[in-house]
């Protein structure tokens, strides 16, 4: 009876996976090949393919099958396949259930509603348009929270959704002390002379940059035979099931540094979904299990190896081997400081990964503010301005690189959007601290182009999970305590103590 | 209380071709970008949708409004929209409802093994391996007629499901009088000198080929905002909506006439689906009427148009000049004698027009054969040798290129797969002849590179009313009478006459 069960919730819950997949593929290639014609009907396909999975999801027989596993759940090892297969399928069937579909119908319009206006408002510099938009994504979010009552701090289950376990106020302590350590460091970075970058910003042909940047996500463990990569506006990963998980890239001819490092970014995000436990093909439990513990990935590869020195001993001489004009008399200490340049910019998705976390922190307290009501939509571009000139001591000079310059609030909701970024830049350094722990010889066979003892512990403690484990249960399972800012602050101590005076 | 009903109607139809059109996009993925990897689930992903489809459209909820609405209906014209988007679905639903869904899935089941069987039995030449396949599809096929009882001949109502009004016993006298008129222009061209295509056989690189390609098409008509061409195994055209046409295509860099006659082909079909009324998208008037009309533009563009000595006095000059080495000293004659070369051979899909029908009418006569029990698929690949000597003078050295060419017994069912190719052939010269009557200044634009004249004809008197008129209806409307295949012997009588002794 209780196999039987299981399996008729297997088979519901395959239907639901496949159409959440399907709707994938279309986004995928909306944002690749499609032509513009095909958006109107595009659009349409896709809140569809949502709306038919949402009602399969929510289904009454779901919850039924759940109830009676419940006894079986509870006399198997927490963290077995099948608890944890029906535990987590429960957290997402509550969580499901208590959003009405009307509302979320009403979310997912007035979402691609603001959308719209964003991507004409934000070239045009012009906030007040989408102001009326924000104002209701704002009520929206508040609303959306209070489907989910006996919370702490109302942005608690918006931050649920995307970094399940965290809450505003253990976020709040965690980035207070971080903040403390990050200041002195950026302030004493940012009074020296800066890095040249000025190697990075020459003629680099699309199509080479195109191949090396292929090369090196290969070399690195991204399984091309379950994998690909495309151009699009914006990089993103994008996953249809653990055989196929794909990332895009972008090329700017006059930067090397952007296909390179989006790539890396990117593929760090698809080896953990590539890395996921084949048993849990088309189930809950494949992905990755929280928007933190995501980004931990995409910014160790990124900037942990990516933009370690050791990683360079082997890559700049292929590097310079495919572009010898360009870095013809480039030392590798001058292209390591180049792609380490610290410096107080404008923009969060090109900012260095000292300063990055400033931009998240401006950007979680507003939301914050926003949702206490301490904050209006009418004041958010002057207190941007302000909190902007007090943290980087730069005024913007328009909206556009302001307020206005992150998609998050104006696709979707306020809250929840930002933490994961900087969660994900401490936990980068807690799990490459332990892959230490465990394989000292790690920076050395990296000097060597062998990627595969760090790739081979990250699918052995965290990819192969997929979303056995929350966040929290993760970082005890694979650390032994909770999580500690300590091994990112030492990581950043440690490499631009060695590049600036600190 | 109508227009409720209606709305509601289209609601859950919209739903349903949002679902088969999310397929139709992951299958385009599948024969494009995906990665060999993302091949188990995307079969998975793809048999939900069809399913989740299939359920939503015969839902009993469709049946009862379309009840409620047939007094609606009566009170309309018969080509008004509403009526027809009534009758359309009303049609498609009742012969959907005659299939259990559970025999469908079986049918589509077997239809997956059998195709992956038959990609490893041909290269192999090994009928015996998909004979066992080839016997459960002539069972099933034959099931699958008998849910629609009271048919004259067994084959009729999966002749149907292609080609709606016709039946084995029309198609069989129209083939039969195309035959006699056929056979004696085969037999006066195929012994008289063959036509020198070498010109055609050299080295064309594929860039400059699909360059050349994507050119002509565009010239045509066919609309780049919605639509795009892609690389396959196979050419095919799909539609996701009407702004999302696409086709593809593929090179052979030692023939020129691959992508160039391929895209042509492909773009007559979308040209098809493009030129729908922006008025019935996403809805079941969308599309094109029948396999035969839809082949009929495929056909028209690429042979009568993409063929003829008109398109390629304006061509040839350009084509010349993208591969001045390879088409040096050779004449337009030469050229328009090479890409119409008529020869008896092995393969259906690269035979000329002239001999193409006869391939048709071998495979449709053993489909009929079969389903009637007096072939076995034991005596199959014998019977195919016999008839083709019998036909073509030649002997096929192997089955590979004899009963294991084409797709379409092993992917599906067998009846009704292939009578649309020579219909279509048929419905060309007759639609054509119809736009020459309308508009004879039709040829001379063409030779100055002009096709909007037959675009917009044809979009007007075929293209704009998708499924709204069946195939016999919309050729008694074009064309003031029944189907004739006279205007179709003229055709190739003419053409022919001036290239050959006839």
């Amino acid at each position: 009876m209780t196999q039987k069960k299981l399996n008729e919730l297997k088979a519901l819950l395959a239907e639901v996976n496949d159409l959440n997949n399907a709707a994938a593929v279309l986004g995928w290639d909306q944002a690749t090949y499609m032509p513009a014609g095909g958006s109107p009907a595009r659009g349409r396909q896709m809140a569809t393919l949502a709306k038919v999975a949402q009602e399969k999801f929510i289904d009454k027989r779901v919850g039924k099958l759940l109830d009676g596993l419940a006894k079986y759940e509870e006399s198997l090892p927490y963290d077995s396949d099948d608890a944890s297969y029906i535990r987590v399928t429960r957290h997402d069937y509550e969580r499901a259930l208590k959003v009405p579909p009307a509302f979320l119908a009403e979310l997912n319009i007035h979402g691609a509603e603001s959308y719209q206006t964003w991507t004409e408002a934000r070239p045009a510099n012009d906030f007040a348009r989408v102001r009326p938009n924000l104002e209701k994504t704002l009520d929206l979010s508040r609303k959306l929270a209070d489907f989910f009552p006996g919370y702490e701090h109302i942005a608690d289950p918006l931050i649920d959704f995307a970094d399940y376990g965290m809450k505003a106020s253990s976020i709040r302590a965690l980035f207070k002390e971080l903040r403390e350590n990050l200041v002195p460091i950026v302030k004493a970075i940012t009074s020296q002379t800066p890095a040249d970058d000025s190697c990075l910003r020459k003629h680099y042909p699309e199509a080479e940059q195109m191949k090396f940047g292929e090369d090196v996500v290969r070399q690195l463990g991204y399984d091309f035979n379950r994998g690909r990569i495309d151009k699009t506006h914006h990089p993103f990963m994008t996953s249809f099931s653990i055989g196929d998980v794909r990332i895009t890239t972008r090329v700017k001819e006059d930067f090397l540094g952007e296909t390179l490092f989006s790539n890396v970014h990117e593929a760090g995000h698809a080896m953990y979904e590539q890395g996921n436990d084949p048993a849990h093909e088309g189930t809950p439990l494949a992905g990755g299990t929280s928007a933190g513990v995501h980004e931990s990935q995409s910014r160790l590869w990124e900037n942990i190896v990516g933009r370690s020195r050791g990683f360079w001993e082997y890559f700049f001489p292929i590097l310079q081997s495919k572009f010898p004009e360009q870095l013809k008399g480039v030392s590798l200490d001058q292209f390591y400081r180049a792609i380490n340049k610290v410096e107080k910019s404008l923009i969060r998705t090109d900012a260095d990964e000292v300063t990055y976390n400033l931009h998240v922190m401006l950007r979680l307290d507003f939301e914050l503010q926003l949702l206490e009501g301490k904050l209006s939509i009418r004041d958010l571009p002057e207190a941007w301005h302000e909190r902007f000139e007090s943290d980087f001591g730069i005024v913007p000079p328009n909206d556009s690189d302001g307020v206005l310059q992150d998609v998050h609030w104006y696709g979707g909701i306020i809250g929840g959007a930002f933490q994961g970024y900087t969660l994900g830049n401490v936990m980068s350094a807690l799990f490459y601290g332990e892959a230490l722990k465990a394989h000292p010889e790690i920076p050395n066979e990296m000097k060597q182009g062998r990627f595969g003892t760090l790739h081979s512990w990250l699918t052995q403690n965290i990819y192969r999970h997929g979303r056995k484990y929350t966040a929290p249960e993760l970082v005890k399972k694979v650390t032994g305590a909770d999580l500690t800012i300590q091994p990112y602050i030492r990581y950043l101590k440690e490499k631009y103590g060695a590049l600036y005076t600190l």
